[in-house]
């Protein structure tokens, strides 16, 4: 059920699929040096906090490939991933990445042993992506009953991880099941990833899927129509606060307003435990020509400025459960997520 | 303060500002027989239920003109009036102001009289949207503080009345008497009316607009930057629901989690006492095509469906005030809404 890839590393070359031309071409990029690849981050051709992350992990295969091999190697390298980790600000999964391939890098000295185990690292990460999603799809499922309807946010799907996605990967699996009737997805202005994305994706895969404004989403749930709410996550901090696509905080008081289960799917590499709270996450600021205009038509009057935040934070008290690759963390909170990750330790 | 006029009559032709080409292009579009009007409701040419209401009552007028003066004058009259009444089901300002024409044309029988009358009853309306304007304007200014930060949803002004409008008529007037700091608006998908029109107005009338995302409204209300919430109405229940613009109940959510004044300003011609409660409002579904793409690019896949209904309902619950030209109903209910309507029979 994986639908186009969202990425392959071919021989010095990461190509990606441009998330931009979605639905209307189906392209890829290749980015063979780090200028490209940042560029590709920072314009949202390849977007999703666990996807950001494996990209920049093979960017640090880029940076060892297109460092100068001489004296100043070392130094090269880490300006390149300084470049790349100064693409997006919000999601940690970009930051989590680099900080294991600069340990690798460090653990591997020598440019062609640094360069075959930060591709190997960067493997792994891929592999450890697509078997997270499957774990979270069927923690997520195991929560659906039969016929559920259920309202999703942005794009959490295949495209935002290395294969199945996040909230995605639940619906997949429910689907497979037999337990998911249909899915409602926001269209998620300003870059309308929902619509774009995240309906080509379930189109392909045969999942009747339907696209709402994202201010429609509070009527939706107030008729009753909605099941559960399932979204991802592009930060969850130690005390359970999630930031994720700006609009998922109005969907989840929508959601306590009226009883309906709020499920969050992130793997944990998605958690940030040195974040005490959602307060502490930076929010990103995108620019104004987002919502100044649509194409060659203007949208705004020059006089006009701009609010135009990326992400949001949902508080832990309207968060029914996290899913991760774990399992399932009903009402989280400090206590709960350091249990989790108390647990990994201890079974390591 | 009045922006550019948003609709003129000139002498058997009903002049409109053409709402669908801004900001991009300030053309006016002349309507001299009921399709071509049909046609401008319908499609948002014009719209705002005062505005919708005005323009009909003039096209009550281009009724009795465009009726063929034979043996069935009356009869095509009527069959005029029907279309008009068919464009849109939600305002009901638009039934309340074609019942009164054709209140107007039983009491003037021939075709002369009829047509005289029907004018005079229109100016009439459109006076009285003004002078109305201008006093709900004052009222809700009364209820800002120094500096107050003020967001707003869909288009409320001028634009969507004869004049002032409803919403905007409050921002006008507190921006007059230099207690209001800066607005914000919903761009407010999809059509984009805050984008559009809301901006576009205020810019116009050199107050400061910042424009977001619709689903970035509750991120905004959490950082307590909103001093208070002020939005207009479609229709007002008995029980004080109120219906307006996808988007609006949202925003009420997030209003009263973070203990922040939602206010509904609209004339007392927006109330249907015979409506008991916003579950009784029909709320209409706009097309696909709305959310399917963006001048020639595609941004839903075929396979994809929409949900798309223009407006959404308040519960009064969550609603702080409603200001009309009569006063401010605080905590409104069905017993302070009659009381409203028992005061104006009194004192008549």
């Amino acid at each position: 059920m994986i639908p186009l890839p969202t990425m392959q590393w071919m021989d010095g070359n990461l190509r990606l699929l441009d998330q931009r031309k979605l639905p209307s071409e189906e392209i890829y990029i290749d980015c063979r040096d780090i200028d490209s690849l940042a560029e590709a981050i920072r314009t949202l051709a390849v977007r999703g906090a666990p996807a950001i992350g494996i990209a920049a992990a093979f960017g640090a295969v880029i940076a060892a490939l297109t460092a100068d091999p001489g004296e100043e190697f070392n130094e090269a390298f880490y300006a390149k991933i300084d470049i790349l980790e100064g693409t997006r600000p919000t999601a940690v999964n970009l930051f989590h990445c680099l900080d294991i391939q600069r340990r690798i890098f460090r653990m591997n000295p020598g440019r062609d042993s640094a360069i075959e185990a930060l591709l190997e690292s960067a493997r792994d990460m891929m592999r450890s992506d697509l078997q997270a999603s499957r774990q979270m799809g069927c923690f997520g499922a195991d929560l659906l009953e039969k016929d559920s309807v259920v309202l999703t946010h942005c794009n959490a799907g295949g495209l935002a991880t290395a294969g199945l996605g996040t909230a995605l990967a639940v619906i997949y699996e429910a689907w497979d099941r037999g337990v998911l009737e249909k899915v409602y997805a926001d269209e998620t202005r300003p870059l309308l990833q929902g619509a774009r994305l995240t309906a080509w994706e379930l189109s392909r895969a045969g999942i009747p899927v339907d696209v709402l404004p994202d201010s429609a989403a509070a009527s939706l749930l107030q008729k009753g129509q909605i099941d559960a709410v399932i979204v991802s996550s592009d930060r969850i901090a130690a005390n359970g606060d999630a930031a994720n696509k700006i609009g998922t905080y109005p969907l989840a008081l929508a959601a306590k307003e009226h009883g309906i289960p709020f499920y969050v799917v992130a793997p944990l590499s998605t958690f940030d435990v040195s974040t005490s709270s959602g307060n502490e996450i930076e929010i990103e600021q995108r620019g104004r020509n987002e919502l100044a205009s649509l194409g060659e038509r203007k949208l705004l009057p020059e006089a006009a400025g701009v609010w135009n935040p990326a992400f949001d934070v949902t508080p832990a008290k309207l968060i029914t459960a996290i899913i991760c690759e774990k399992g399932v963390l009903f009402t989280p909170d400090t206590d709960s997520i350091q249990s989790i990750f108390g647990r990994i330790t201890d079974s390591r």
